[in-house]
């Protein structure tokens, strides 16, 4: 039996990473929870700023910040870095973070966190007292202690991002791993197929164009799929030098 | 040792949900890990979307759409909505799910899925091959075997979220908690109010609003904040009858 909550700001779960923006002279960072890819081309973030936010004047005034994600032996500095505001502490020697320096962007990373993106502002929408930011990805980097071994892919056990769970106000760490994305679902499809046999085919779209375009973004707009017809689709964007799918 | 690796499309974690549009006579419905938070004020989601897929002319069409958190035990289905299309696939049938009729839109809910929220497109942002979808909150519902006690509060390990991991592509589940939010991180706060004493005090700004200005948007805009001075600012929003912080 489902009960009605009312209109909520609650998904589950969300990412917790540190956000930076400003210089090496002077940049201030936060914890946000609001924050997420939202297209491959070019790959964009969007993140949710209510407009009174001490990083907010950083980002209207440099145009960029970075993403942070923080492990979990990290949790007390990024609650920290929510709990303090950058108008009256310096949170970077209250929480023990170093900045470091970007390639691309004039926000500062968090050296302490092992894999970071540097974004450029591209737009901007007004939602309440809330701007919603979209920003290109432009660089994005990985400690090689997370890295797996192709060099390419983040090894998330290593990486071991910190999670947040709105409502019940925690952070969590990830749990083993259920499946495989783009593999376990096809028992079903097989099953389909074979209870549906008089199907049209003149309806049939080609597989491999179809599962591109139903797959979760992420992991369709750049990465190699082992698709079951073995067709070969060109891949929807030349990111980290996978560029075709399998 | 830092590695770059470009311009990349992912960030961990990402939340893995069934996104519905349409009516109780035809709707599609797809895995999507590109879709969060961005406001509270009115609680709003963005969503990035391919403009070629399915789902996306529903959205076009009705305007609206249902955004249903899965639980770990329902990922082959959701891989499977994945990787079919409802070009010419029934999902519905494939899948095994049913359509739960939504209070305030016509899209329907995943009936399986134990968490939902309703969303009415506001606002659209083309960003490449992407569309960039705002959209209000206007309802969300939780199956009663979820909550805690209180009625009001997700209890997330009855909910056990599907969790999408970029790049190595797995789904996983939660992890245990690591930290409380808002209050783990208040050790160093104190640390640092100790260690800086000379902090003029007619720079300080007054703490509870303070708060709310850096905690993470989740929490701050609608949920009671513990707050260390004991004072009462004005919630952000009314929703989920929690209008006070603490």
């Amino acid at each position: 039996m489902k009960k009605r909550l009312g209109p909520s700001e609650r998904l589950f779960p969300m990412p917790c990473p540190l956000i930076v923006s400003g210089t090496l002279q002077e940049a201030n960072l936060f914890a946000a929870a609001w924050v997420n890819v939202v297209s491959s081309t070019p790959p964009t973030v969007a993140l949710g700023i209510r407009k009174t936010r001490h990083t907010f004047e950083y980002i209207q005034k440099t145009g960029d910040f970075s993403v942070n994600v923080a492990p979990t032996r990290l949790a007390t500095q990024v609650d920290y870095c929510g709990l303090a505001t950058g108008r009256n502490e310096d949170k970077w020697a209250g929480s023990g973070l170093h900045m470091q320096d970007a390639d691309s962007i004039s926000s500062p990373l968090v050296a302490e966190c092992p894999y970071n993106l540097e974004c450029v502002v591209k737009e901007r929408v007004e939602v309440g007292d809330y701007m919603v930011v979209l920003a290109e990805i432009v660089e994005s980097h990985a400690d090689e202690s997370i890295l797996s071994e192709d060099g390419k892919t983040v090894d998330i056990e290593a990486l071991d991002p910190l999670v947040y769970i709105a409502g019940s106000r925690q952070y969590r760490g990830l749990g083993p791993k259920v499946a495989d994305a783009f593999k376990v679902g096809k028992s079903l499809r097989e099953e389909r197929v074979e209870a549906v046999p008089e199907m049209p085919a003149t309806e049939a779209v080609p597989v491999a164009e179809d599962a591109a375009a139903e797959l979760p973004d992420t992991a369709v707009s750049s990465e190699p799929v082992t698709d079951p017809t073995g067709v070969e689709a060109p891949a929807q964007t030349a990111g980290n030098d996978e560029s075709l799918f399998e």
